[in-house]
């Protein structure tokens, strides 16, 4: 048996602190971008809205790999309202999404479920208007569940795993905490925070080069 | 060389993790109000609005005593938009103010500062039509900062001091804890957090019946 003196108990008590992954509060900086509302189509609907055949014009590459805005705006319709000018993005997926926040959902009276993209369980309705076209998108409304984009490489260096919920701060005016931030880990992804506008305006950020301070939850 | 019984060193660890600044989260329920934009206005700027000796209809009380949202409406403008149907809440106050959320100041083309009702330093310009005239606020628009009304007894049971920065989690579905929530302390209080659309929004949180969780920042 041992004998351990206090500071030996002290330095051992805090090396178990330091491996349990428990923190105080230890933060590491990483970029945050925000999603306008925007809505992704599946072959037969942008044929529906845009023509048979139809090739969407990429206007501007965004910042995950392969993700692009396209020249192309739809608009959105229910019996509540309207909101014109939505952004279409591509390329082409398996099905049609839209992503609203929920200060969108409101106006059109809605109540999407908050669902990381291509999840689509419960998703709300809603009628799509194109230059050529009408559909009627059953179950493809949802408000985008805050996420990070990082690679295998970011996801060593912050010590996190695909599919782990971490927990983001942003904002200086006007802090907020978002808890629940998924964590998606490809090598075809670029590091960066997804948030939509609501979370920006509720933390005051706007515009380019958001800073957020990443923090494992518990 | 002393020799430490197991409560010695329960002791110790305890010590220590309180050192090491880690805190176990004690969290207590608080009630939670989500505030519309509105508008209070100088008796001035009333009879400017409304005619001369005209006095404001009571539709209903508000949780704070003594405070009333009224039958009136007023309408927004900028060069960049407006918002009509503007809620006029009463009883008059000596200076007018604008409480909007950041989307509504998006509307409008306005970046109105994050405030503490009353505080109008730096408060943005807007124009305010009513039935009977127009004026221009000037320095009048803020963005309510989040802050918990509560009575000297309250704040007693929450171990909290009037000016105190808390922070209030909210939200289920989307998680969002506001980081500096002030403490407003006065007898003529009724205990209720008050939010707005854009922090209620990212939380996912709508109607009455909010529960929030008060956290004593560290």
């Amino acid at each position: 048996m041992n004998y351990y003196s206090e500071q030996d108990i002290r330095q051992i008590v805090a090396d178990v602190i330091s491996r349990s992954g428990l923190s105080a509060g230890k933060e590491m900086e990483i970029p945050v971008e925000i999603s306008a509302r925007h809505i992704h189509l599946s072959r037969a609907d942008k044929e529906a809205l845009f023509g048979a055949g139809y090739i969407l014009t990429r206007k501007r590459d965004l910042s995950q790999p392969g993700q692009y805005l396209c020249e192309e705006r739809v608009k959105l319709v229910t019996a509540t309202g309207e909101i014109a000018n939505v952004a279409v993005l591509g390329p082409e997926r398996k099905e049609t999404q839209v992503e609203l926040s929920l200060t969108d959902a409101r106006i059109l009276g809605l109540k999407p479920p908050v669902r990381l993209s291509g999840d689509l369980q419960n998703a709300a309705d809603v009628i799509i208007v194109g230059p050529r076209g009408v559909i009627t998108a059953e179950g493809s409304v949802i408000v985008a569940k805050a996420h990070v984009h990082m690679t295998p490489a970011d996801a060593q260096k912050y010590g996190v795993e695909h599919g782990q919920s971490v927990s983001i701060r942003i904002g200086k005016e006007r802090s907020v905490t978002l808890n629940d931030v998924q964590v998606r880990v490809s090598k075809d992804f670029a590091l960066a925070v997804h948030i939509d506008y609501d979370e920006a305006n509720a933390a005051r950020v706007s515009g380019g080069n958001i800073v957020g301070y990443l923090r494992k939850d518990g």
